[in-house]
């Protein structure tokens, strides 16, 4: 049998580390059900010790999710492993995911430390963490810009602790295909004890090369697992994506030679579920994701692909989710045909009530639409989830006007802690309106750096799905907010975000 | 001196075959004049036998444009190859593109033809166009996928018969970047006559890696020219993005030891070009333009930032084109201060009351805007180039009104063919009722398939930019509309589209 390639997906921690990607408990318990829908071997959860919202998420999902192996980010000392481990503490498979920076620009300027006092830390946190759980990985932040000596030496000490993965980053995203997969290389020849461990690859993408080399360590290096994202979510220009990853190694099985665990037909259901959750779009001209990924327009290759499909196709739309019936659900649909969608969108409500409130909401839409999308489903359970609970800012109502010659107008009605409250503004445009009477009350002071609007099923018809990112002290976050009014979705967006600012807490964060 | 990589951009042609992407003879100048900026080596600017607009499109720019060379694709027939020579007539620098597929497959399914029938079409077809130009690019279509002794064959003939440039395309995005760097090493090691013509790479981003397919065609290979496009726009996943492989190659000079003609600085300013003419947009985690590509979120990363920018940075922002200070003009700036912004935009006009109609609406929107933007200049020039001119369809002016618990409503007047007309409806919402109060008299039967709005400089004060994409019998055009009111701008792009749908003549388009 071939070897298997291990997929390890850190979309909850590296990905939520992208300026703006920040999800609630509830968002990254939903994409983690999903990501163990996907069959991902490893959900990178978060980053324990951060915060305690980060606490919280990594315990609910390791509590809610039983297959995929559960893992959490610490920094290499002792008080950061043990939360790691605590928050763990229920899940079914259990790793702890340790890092320290091993190249000399990130020890002097970052860590102030001396290569001596890294090679310690770095062993005494092993040992610590494998007193905890039995599957401990290492990685040696911005370990590509790091001399081989040192490297080899802190590689071989934390392997001889008992480390299962050792996991070498690309943290700045400056590698080459075949200079990386050398590099791998040489460390698995060099390091004595390197075959008593499993070795990854974490690239980043700022040169466009993330999935290549990590395909490089895997097939010149010898790697077994890549620790990628939805949709390549990430810092700056992102981590490497998990679906060109595993379309790539499926698709080139002559080449790579590797099984894979990924059932790839719920690639693109996740992919709409990061990028609606975070707001993050993902462009039309995406590999495997992408709007227009499977789309042919140019005459000759319309007549191409007529005469025989594979003279432009290499894979099929359907082996990652594309489906060419998207109309799912109508008017007439019931409460259980609506909780099977659910749960083949693989959107987990946690009680009946949910679902009964969920179900309201869909008939409510149903009426005012003829045709409801899966897109619509998960926007409208997004939405549900979201207001759901003690928020501080909730929705009530909302009246605009606008004429080519006056000024754009917007009364809001809206409950603050509990209490309806009215605002009216004019402003630029009747959203720009309708935000300003929220801030007659609010007064938040926020900056808004993101505004856009995607119809969630292409036509003005459907639903209207707006994201809005704020910025106030430091802190950024992303609301989101759906109705077939645009004006409306951009209100209950503007709500969203201004609950989320007051509700997050200070993180610190993490490695790359 | 180290050897140049020749960039070679077909945003204007293979970019263009997105379904969705099509672009008018004035957006493929202005942008045009823009890669001519950036110094892109060669401008691939279209089609020319493929229909009237495409000749007139690679005219026009060959007339323009004085330091790129101007090439046309053209399939492998004296037809195709004189009507691109005509269009180029006037170029300072011309090229014939010519292709013909060289796969089993292709040669079969779509071409119906034997190999040998193939090998005599491109021998006689690459010495037609070199009767013509003394350039000449000859791409063996699918040749990645082709086999290699008939590919030798047919390569020898045509550099016998004159061909300049050898291009060997991954047309399906199928190569890995070590197999197809071997397999353009073992081209021009195979073929006696290798070193008479230069080498090019073609690849799609299908599984995510055309840019190290591309690089290793180059290191590997030996290649000399890259074939690729802004934002990687292009067909399903699309190209090579220029953005990443002139970075890379810039930034790791150290490993690929080429020069570069390109001015980086212009990158960011193309690349907001090309997505806002095509309504592509670009992904936060796109290397290099996305928005975040240059941000750092993570508390640790922040901290690393400030003590070492080189901790995390590989790239400087500047050298791309991002600047801290994007507030350009205001109220009280100049009819002299815009008419130079917009030629560090790269914005050409054609004439003085060109300038002038478009100052006067730059100083309608200072009135109600304070800051305005380079993207809000983008987005009012093209707005005005677009509304330019004999449209059938122009707005003049909008009422709407939509209040929770009744139905949206919307009156238009706007005028068909020179006539006025209004039209009254209700909808989902305000944008779907005004949509539809223009349907009331067009009547197009247009199906849309994409709707959405960017803020243009982030929040909602500023300026709507609505992308609305129709399709009907089979065409399928982009209309953009800007305004600070969203439903005005919807209503806008909507009948911006309409006229395209009007105008745009049927095409036959070309190779992967």
């Amino acid at each position: 049998m071939a070897d298997k390639l291990i997929i390890f997906d850190t979309t909850l921690r590296d990905g939520e580390q992208s300026p703006g990607a920040s999800m609630t408990r509830d968002e990254k318990l939903r994409i983690a059900r999903q990501l163990d829908r996907l069959k991902v071997d490893v959900i990178e959860a978060g980053f324990a010790a951060s915060s305690n919202g980060d606490f919280e998420a990594v315990q609910a999902i390791a509590r809610a999710v039983r297959d995929s192996t559960i893992c959490s980010l610490s920094r290499a000392n002792d008080r950061d492993i043990s939360r790691a481990a605590e928050a763990l503490k229920d899940a079914s498979r259990a790793r702890i995911h340790t890092f320290i920076a091993t190249s000399a620009l990130h020890m002097e300027k970052k860590l102030r430390m001396t290569p001596d006092e890294v090679f310690e830390q770095a062993r005494l946190s092993v040992r610590f963490a494998r007193n905890l759980v039995g599957d401990v990985e290492f990685s040696p932040e911005d370990g590509y810009r790091s001399d081989m000596d040192f490297l080899c030496r802190v590689i071989e000490a934390v392997i001889a602790e008992g480390a299962t993965t050792i996991n070498v980053p690309d943290t700045v995203g400056y590698a080459v295909p075949e200079l990386y997969g050398n590099f791998i290389k040489t460390l698995r020849e060099r390091i004595p004890n390197s075959d008593k461990a499993v070795w990854s690859v974490h690239c980043h993408n700022d040169l466009g090369m993330a999935v290549a080399n990590s395909l490089a360590g895997v097939k010149i290096g010898g790697a077994r697992q890549v620790e990628c994202t939805i949709n390549g979510l990430g810092e700056r220009a992102g981590n490497c994506s998990l679906e060109e990853i595993v379309m790539a190694v499926k698709t080139r099985k002559d080449y790579f030679g590797l099984e894979l665990g990924i059932d790839t037909r719920h690639i693109l259901a996740t992919s709409r579920m990061v990028s609606q959750t975070t707001g993050f779009v993902v462009q039309p001209n995406k590999a495997v994701v992408g709007a227009n990924a499977f789309a042919h327009a140019s005459g000759i290759h319309q007549d191409g692909v007529l005469k025989a499909r594979d003279t432009y196709e290499i894979m099929r739309a359907e082996d990652v989710g594309w489906t060419a019936n998207k109309i799912v659900l109508g008017k007439l649909s019931g409460r259980n045909a609506f909780k099977q969608r659910l749960q083949e969108l693989g959107v987990a409500m946690d009680s009946e009530a949910d679902i009964n409130t969920a179900f309201a909401r869909f008939k409510e839409l149903a009426d005012r639409k003829s045709e409801i999308f899966d897109e619509d489903i998960l926007a409208l359970v997004s939405d549900e989830s979201i207001t759901r609970g003690s928020e501080q800012y909730v929705f009530v109502s909302l009246a605009q006007h606008s004429e080519t010659g006056e000024r754009p107008q917007a009364t809001i009605v809206f409950t603050a802690g509990g209490k309806e409250v009215k605002g009216e503004s004019d402003g630029n445009g009747p959203v720009d309106a309708s935000l300003k009477a929220i801030e007659t009350h609010v007064k938040s002071g926020a900056e808004m750096v993101l505004y856009s609007v995607n119809a969630i099923s292409g036509s003005t018809e459907s639903q209207g799905e707006v994201t809005v990112r704020l910025q106030n002290s430091g802190r950024v976050v992303n609301g989101v907010g759906a109705d077939p009014d645009i004006v409306v979705a951009s209100a209950k967006a503007y709500l969203n975000a201004l609950n989320k600012l007051q509700s997050k807490s200070d993180q610190v964060a993490a490695q790359g």
